[in-house]
């Protein structure tokens, strides 16, 4: 028979995990005592957290237990990302059901253990609570680049730029409510990307909520509109497989793309154009921040106004 | 009508909230962006993380948001002070009901944002997410004293020492569960006694599922046992009032106290004794360490063992 967590306890769970995470090259203390100590270079933190809730965010039986642990793991590296920083370590806070079979949640955390060590992350400690959905909150530290990327930065004239593709997730998300088992696509890892882009970027943010969405909230913060070219935005191939015309408006709202959205100046066009073959992924020109009421608008081929059915993805509505 | 968080949405909740969360002294980039930049003194940190789960750890009603949020907050100092560090930044990561009332989430991150600033903690960011039930995951961020005060270092022949009283909480949880209106008791903040006590101490740990269980986690990690005096136990007042002859076995393993025990060599005694009115709590000596394997042993008036109906506390079980 299976073992479930409640035949576990709390600290059988913890003290068979133990092994599963060897101690780091950041680490002084890891996993197992009151708190984790580590050395931080230069002095200088990022510090991101970040959910995923089965049932708002996921399901178990969309994807495996590991490609979940890597996915809560890289929702935060993305974050990480999106300030030119690289990640040193990571707390990992489990809620779970007691009846919950334990490998299952044995094969979360070796996911995520796995892909933190291929990322360079530490995993230093956590916390495992009973609750009646599986959550996990990943807390992720990084260090700086040399600049911050942050989303109060843009300014009126400078291009806007997007990494990788959209809509990929949010197409496969969509599908598999409605019930039909196509793979849900990994979290992209965008950090090599995020450190060479910060130098030449104004305001960078990641996609989480949609492009259109997370645009506006770099637009809120710097004081300024974006237009966005619908024709040029990066729509994943599955998507625009299957929604044909209206991919491109989905592609625009759906969310969970992780992928990087940044704007430049128009003067740094060709050292970003020559960037792309190092970046591990595309990085496409579609739109610019113009002066104005903080605002997103996505233009047609003809630059008239498309009209949104919404802005991106707000899980509380 | 009172607005509920799905009127208010995740980002209009967040709008809100930034403003009560002023930078502080650490902070270089504070709440409201992808990741929070701090600046660590000499770039040595602690890292803990630890969740309440409403209907696991508190119910509504039990006692006002604000006094919910500092206990997120404090159970996360309480872990910091155990290894003799000071606190410095904390994210804080929610789970909330859409329907659960805006204000009380106001009210707990207020609570939780006040006492913070009031130990020198910066708040740098956080998250909210859907969820059935409200959960609360705080990660704090805090300085290492120059000494560690790791749990693997007890030695036979070492004094137990325990701060505060137990069983307080304990008590109050088990009369909220009957159905009776006690008041819970806030969480004590060791957090300058932990680091006026850790260049003395040998081993230390925070009492969260129970003095017998916590320190049986020391024993396991230094690999000896302890005995316990249990007529030196110091118990909670209103637990001895309620539950007379029994309230000594029921505070040693009743937990949520978030008091400190520590180990420490017999040539310390005297200055322990000296450094107790410093420590804003009283400090008592209850036991020894003693050679054998990791167990521990609550003893009677007259040395004889006493049985325990269990060791503490574990929620999956």
């Amino acid at each position: 028979m299976k073992k479930r967590l409640r035949d576990l306890g709390e600290h059988g769970w913890i003290a068979r995990m133990l092994g599963a995470l060897p101690a780091g090259r950041h680490t002084i203390v890891g996993p197992g005592d009151d708190a984790a100590a580590l050395r931080i270079p230069r002095g200088r933190l990022l510090v991101t957290t970040d959910t995923l809730v089965e049932g708002a965010h996921f399901r178990l039986g969309w994807e495996p237990p590991a490609a979940l642990g890597r996915r809560a793991l890289r929702v935060n590296l993305s974050d990480v990302a999106a300030m030119g920083g690289s990640p040193l370590a990571a707390v990992v806070a489990l809620e779970a059901p007691p009846t919950l079979p334990a490998p299952a949640l044995f094969g979360l955390m070796r996911g995520l253990a796995a892909d933190a060590r291929r990322h360079g992350v530490d995993v230093v400690g956590g916390n495992l609570a009973a609750a009646p959905r599986l959550a996990i909150t990943v807390t992720l530290l990084g260090e700086p680049g040399r600049r911050l990327a942050t989303r109060a930065d843009a300014r009126p004239g400078d291009d806007v730029w997007v990494t990788g593709t959209l809509g990929g997730d949010g197409y496969a998300v969509r599908a598999l409510l409605g019930g039909r088992r196509v793979p849900r696509p990994a979290v992209p890892v965008r950090v090599a990307a995020g450190r060479l882009l910060a130098p030449l970027a104004r305001a960078m943010i990641d996609v989480s909520d949609g492009l259109v969405q997370d645009l506006g909230h770099v637009c809120c913060a710097s004081g300024v509109a974006a237009e966005i070219d619908a024709t040029s935005i990066p729509v994943a191939a599955s998507c625009r497989r299957a929604l044909g015309r209206g991919a491109t408006a989905f592609a625009a709202t759906a969310g969970e793309d992780y992928e990087l959205c940044l704007t430049a100046s128009v003067r740094r066009r060709v050292r970003l154009v020559r960037l792309a073959p190092r970046l591990g992924c595309r990085l496409t020109r579609i739109g610019r921040i113009v002066p104005g009421r903080p605002a997103v608008r996505l233009l047609g081929a003809h630059g008239q106004p498309l009209a949104l059915r919404r802005e991106g993805f707000d899980h509380f509505r």
